[in-house]
């Protein structure tokens, strides 16, 4: 896995999982181009490439204006797609914006790539969420798709953009498929990011954690496993598949999960009822099912979740400035987001 | 199946199928409201609806601008969703053309049906093409989702959408996924609509047919077995699934295919190399398993290919004026779009 002198683009990297892969690559000697439209609400933060404020290129443009920046696209060897809004809850708020951004935008977007550089490399950052309910646990890669939200539908649709044109013989691409990664550089101030940056929000403000229902399994992926992943995806010669599950070392209920986040902040649990507007698109239990990932391309989850959320506690705490502000509480309804607010139509009446 | 006096809305009922099942639904007694945008390339022709027009009411607007009737929305009983752009080779021509129209247009609409006239049952006309190049044959609903071409993407978007919402119970959709389909009121004249559509235009022109390849399977339907098809999904009380393949009764090589039209049309059959833009999103063989809608709704394909064929170039035959000027050849590459050209991208440099 050599990334010495490879030059990268990278949509999305001044987000959490981006900017953690943006940082790894300049480690490792790449030069990386970040693409990041800094759009509100999905959650860039421009402190997050401060450790390689010099070593990064910026250009600050939405992935759908991609003949603004087709000439780094034609010289690029390697392309990490990570641009997206991965808010299942605004999804269902706001489903034209979801498509605007994580269909629409991609479709520009592969459409100037395939033409500028055919055939390229391209790693696809895709979500667990479009297996929706599992029918069966752990969840592999054959699981039918069958989304519970317009965030599943639409990251779906831009995943078989990849795949389409991968077979078109137009791009090359893998679509690694996420479930929840946690780790320092989480949008934590951007409201409704899934249950661990609530939880890691709360923690770090010193509000005891709220649970809803509890008994559902997650396998959070630390954030270093994930850029892991990608990494590996990024620079395989030979790939026997396309599509690959990342998931966590253990499924872990979710009751448990906030016990092992509070007690490490030393604060308490309070159970809640269950927000009709999320029970709506809760998914019961999740578990990934990540062995193909680790047979075909030697990936596997390094970091166990107590470790995790130790790193991610005291790596927070030295940031937490740029990061939380307790004096602006953060309400889940995109109070950042400029567009008109649309009525929330998720019950029947 | 009572459709006596049921209030249905039909979109794209300007079209082929959507015509020949509004024509079905008022000789069944039920009051039917067809919207249609009109729109160049898709297919809807006025005169499809002569038979029933002083039967029928026509709402001349896009589905995406659904705000506009949803009066008709929130007292309809029936949804058929026929408006769509179906042609592939078009939509690797002008992907953001396709995804406007078969997505996003969808979803505008399916916002303010959920919210109107929530639980609503509706019945969306999807595509074979999202299955791609078929892995085993005949083709079940267990199949692979792995579109070739952006059409299919982006129907399979819609589709999704629908299933999505009926599981949040929000709609009450049933997916019919319908192979080729043929018959009267064929959009002879739009170009690209399919092997089908383009054997009737040259057998009606007295134009020898032309095949590429030839050896692959298909199994078209006749126009009146996929309305059935329409008509039982929209009435079932009880339905056991969500998505059914809706094939003809019998896979046939598209020679055969060729030359059942060619005899019957007193013309011949000339063997051309396949166009690279064609073979780039051609699947294959392909054949149907419709045995679930078989079993579940009681739908069997009754017209055998020679017989629907015979039909089809009858009733062509005396209407011809209004499906094709010979003095104005129809060529791909939509001559009618209004839209900006855009370069065929479809050959990695």
């Amino acid at each position: 896995m050599n990334y010495q002198q490879k030059r990268v683009i990278l949509t999305g990297g001044l987000g959490f999982i981006g900017s953690n892969l943006a940082i790894r690559l300049v480690q490792l000697g790449a030069r990386v181009t970040v693409v990041d439209s800094s759009r509100p609400g999905c959650g860039a933060n421009p402190h997050n490439l401060a450790p390689i404020a010099s070593n990064v290129r910026l250009i600050q443009a939405d992935i759908g204006e991609a003949q603004e920046f087709r000439q780094e696209l034609a010289d690029c060897q390697v392309v990490f797609n990570l641009a997206g809004e991965v808010s299942h809850v605004h999804s269902m708020a706001f489903p034209e914006r979801d498509l605007a951004i994580n269909t629409a935008a991609q479709l520009r977007f592969l459409e100037v790539l395939r033409r500028e550089r055919p055939g390229v490399r391209i790693v696809y950052a895709g979500t667990r969420q479009v297996y929706g309910i599992p029918r069966y646990l752990p969840v592999d890669e054959q699981h039918p798709v069958q989304p519970v939200d317009f965030n599943g539908v639409h990251k779906h649709a831009a995943a078989t953009y990849h795949l389409m044109l991968t077979r078109l013989g137009q791009l090359d691409a893998v679509v690694l498929l996420l479930t929840n990664v946690y780790g320092p550089r989480m949008a934590l101030r951007i409201p409704c990011q899934g249950v661990l940056s609530t939880f890691f929000r709360r923690a770090l403000l010193k509000q005891d954690l709220e649970v809803y229902g509890g008994e559902q399994l997650r396998d959070p992926v630390y954030v270093d496993d994930a850029v892991e992943a990608f990494l590996l995806a990024g620079a395989a010669d030979h790939l026997p598949s396309r599509t690959y599950n990342v998931g966590g070392p253990e499924g872990i209920p979710l009751r448990e999960i906030a016990k092992v986040i509070a007690e490490a902040a030393g604060l308490r649990i309070v159970k809640r009822p269950f927000p009709s507007e999320r029970k709506q698109i809760d998914i019961g239990s999740y578990v990934t099912d990540s062995r193909r990932l680790c047979r075909e391309l030697g990936w596997s989850a390094q970091v166990p979740f107590a470790t995790g959320v130790r790193r991610t506690l005291e790596w927070f705490r030295a940031e937490i400035r740029h990061y939380l502000d307790p004096a602006r509480p953060t309400v889940c309804g995109m109070p950042e987001h400029a567009g008109k607010r649309r009525r929330l139509a998720l019950i029947p009446a």
